[in-house]
């Protein structure tokens, strides 16, 4: 198996850590290693180091190259624009498919937390063994603990007689983010699982697919040379990516294709979408405060505060978010750590380049 | 008219920007000039330079004279312990008795804001003409606005027949910091006011009060040479401070004194007691914030942000106080802000001497 790890988002959740440069997959906001190490470390149990890809943009290839010295050089894919996830993975497999012809390929997001690897690996091994066994595209539904309005959720069809030490379920159908109530009732319902956004399939099964639903694209990724190597591989890339669509693999692929299947994952997934997460995942004192760095906490519970250099004081607050940077501050309570993108808004329309 | 201003207080009110050696009186926290240089500028229609005295210490004597350059170099008093207002007082009436034995003396905390100047020295120059009529101890009692517990009462009694331009009283009561309850019914009772802890008399009045009332204080003050450039006056004054009582001149005198007079003074007097009182006096915007830096604030009102180098972004708070200096930050509820001389004392505790 190869891994495909998609590390090109901006994270703006996570101003005023995150910044353009410095994206949230580039950060240890979780642990004391990057979300992006984390990535690695924890598929390299199942991936050796001459099957791992990185796909990141330009700005970060940089800080990358330097989290990851044994990635081999050319399995950090550089994509010229940022054009969502069907370009960046069709890209992937293209290559894949030209190195080895059965290459079978995770898709992993750079910037999820998982808590049960070998719950984890169960899953991908099965997940890999069924992808081997056919043309299916396979994707992981994260069994959902709480009605969570902030993912698409996946409605499970009936199982599948695959080999493989896990059940393979068809996929009836996806879901986009729901209101509340309708969280609630899929919830109560059972059988629908977040959309965890990680695939499996071989890089053939993938390249077949999109050359049947969305064959523009298609036509660009098989128009790329087979390698990195190639003299006119860096135009040729750039030409290929000024023309593709903008677009995700779920609109691009999934929602079209009629050979989905999912596992169930149940290892402790979360998408550290926002400061919250990082609190909820975060050791926490008596207080109920997760405090990094210098900090007095005098009545006060349930706050986050990241200040590595500066001493706090905190008095008489409760739950707030309080993130120091050498340039910036934020002060949010943890309900609202979703809106932090707002801000990020305001300082753009301000032209605040350097915060950004 | 003589001036003394008593600039001694540490004002741990005010961290994380007041410090031991930069107490309040030398914060810039309500307009662009430090509180001393407002506490002068606010006198000096009424009294030149040549008559005015500063009593500090020995830590925030260099910081006092490069702000007051014009002020006379033996006329600024550095203590050599503190020992609260009684000392300090005497002190100072000590040396003017001897420079003019006639020295009317206004006694003037040097931390404090008046809003209306002219007000302010019509009343002041009423209660000299009436210190000088006789032997009075005068002080000033502020018409009180609202029930606060947080400061000393004085009893108005009868209607002295005194000369000047405003009506003097005698003084029936002292009363010590009220409860809520007391206060309300104070203020409702009226012919109650806030001890502002401005005090008008002849060097002469209060010296022989000292010393029928405090004997040991005054043998200390009398035992003084009468000049700072006595070749013995560092030494002496050493010695006389090791001696002294720590005692406040309300304890001291005012409350065993028979010959006491009140001043109503009614100027926009403030305390400026704590960042509740500074967000009270600051100008504000339309949505009840007073932003000092460059700040973004989204969804959040009735905040005091003192942050001028770092971008601060306030997200969905409300009524916080927000302080960022180079090396501490402190985030409190604005009505929690008579309590930042906790998280002083826990530094204390800590042994946290860099940030005290």
């Amino acid at each position: 198996m190869y891994a495909v790890i998609m590390a090109g988002g901006r994270g703006t959740r996570f101003w005023p850590r995150s910044r353009k440069k410095h994206p949230k997959q580039l950060l240890n906001i979780i642990g004391e290693k990057t979300i992006l190490e984390q990535t690695v470390d924890r598929i390299r149990p199942l991936c050796p180091w001459e099957r791992i890809y990185v796909v990141t943009e330009k700005d970060q290839a940089p800080q990358i190259r330097d989290l990851l010295p044994d990635l081999p050089e050319d399995q950090l894919l550089i994509e010229p624009l940022g054009k969502n996830t069907a370009p960046c993975i069709g890209l992937a497999a293209r290559l894949l498919a030209e190195r080895d012809p059965e290459a079978v390929m995770a898709v992993l997001p750079a910037d999820h937390y998982i808590a049960r690897e070998p719950d984890f690996h169960r899953v991908l091994t099965a997940a890999g063994e069924a992808a081997r066994s056919g043309d299916y595209l396979i994707t992981i539904g994260i069994t959902p603990t709480f009605p969570e309005t902030g993912y698409g959720y996946i409605e499970k069809g009936p199982n599948q007689a695959l080999p493989g030490s896990y059940p393979v379920w068809a996929v009836r159908a996806f879901h986009e983010k729901p209101d509340r109530a309708r969280a609630e009732t899929m919830l109560a319902a059972g059988g629908f699982f977040w959309n965890s956004g990680m695939f499996i399939w071989t890089a053939a099964a993938i390249l077949k697919k999109m050359a049947h639903v969305t064959p523009d694209l298609f036509r660009e990724i098989q128009g790329l040379p087979g390698t990195l190597r190639h003299p006119e591989w860096g135009p040729a890339l750039l030409k290929a990516y000024e023309r593709m669509e903008d677009i995700s693999i779920d609109y691009a692929v999934m929602e079209k294709a009629d050979n989905v299947l999912m596992l169930e994952g149940d290892f402790g997934w979360n998408d550290v979408g926002s400061w919250e997460a990082v609190y909820q995942l975060a050791p926490k004192d008596a207080q109920g405060n997760c405090l990094q760095g210098p900090t007095v906490a005098l009545d006060s519970t349930g706050c986050l505060v990241f200040s590595p250099r500066k001493t706090v004081a905190l008095l008489g607050v409760q739950d707030l978010v309080v993130v120091e940077t050498p340039d910036a501050l934020l002060i949010c309570p943890r309900e609202r750590s979703q809106e932090v993108k707002k801000i990020v808004e305001v300082l753009e329309k301000k032209g605040e380049i350097s915060l950004l």
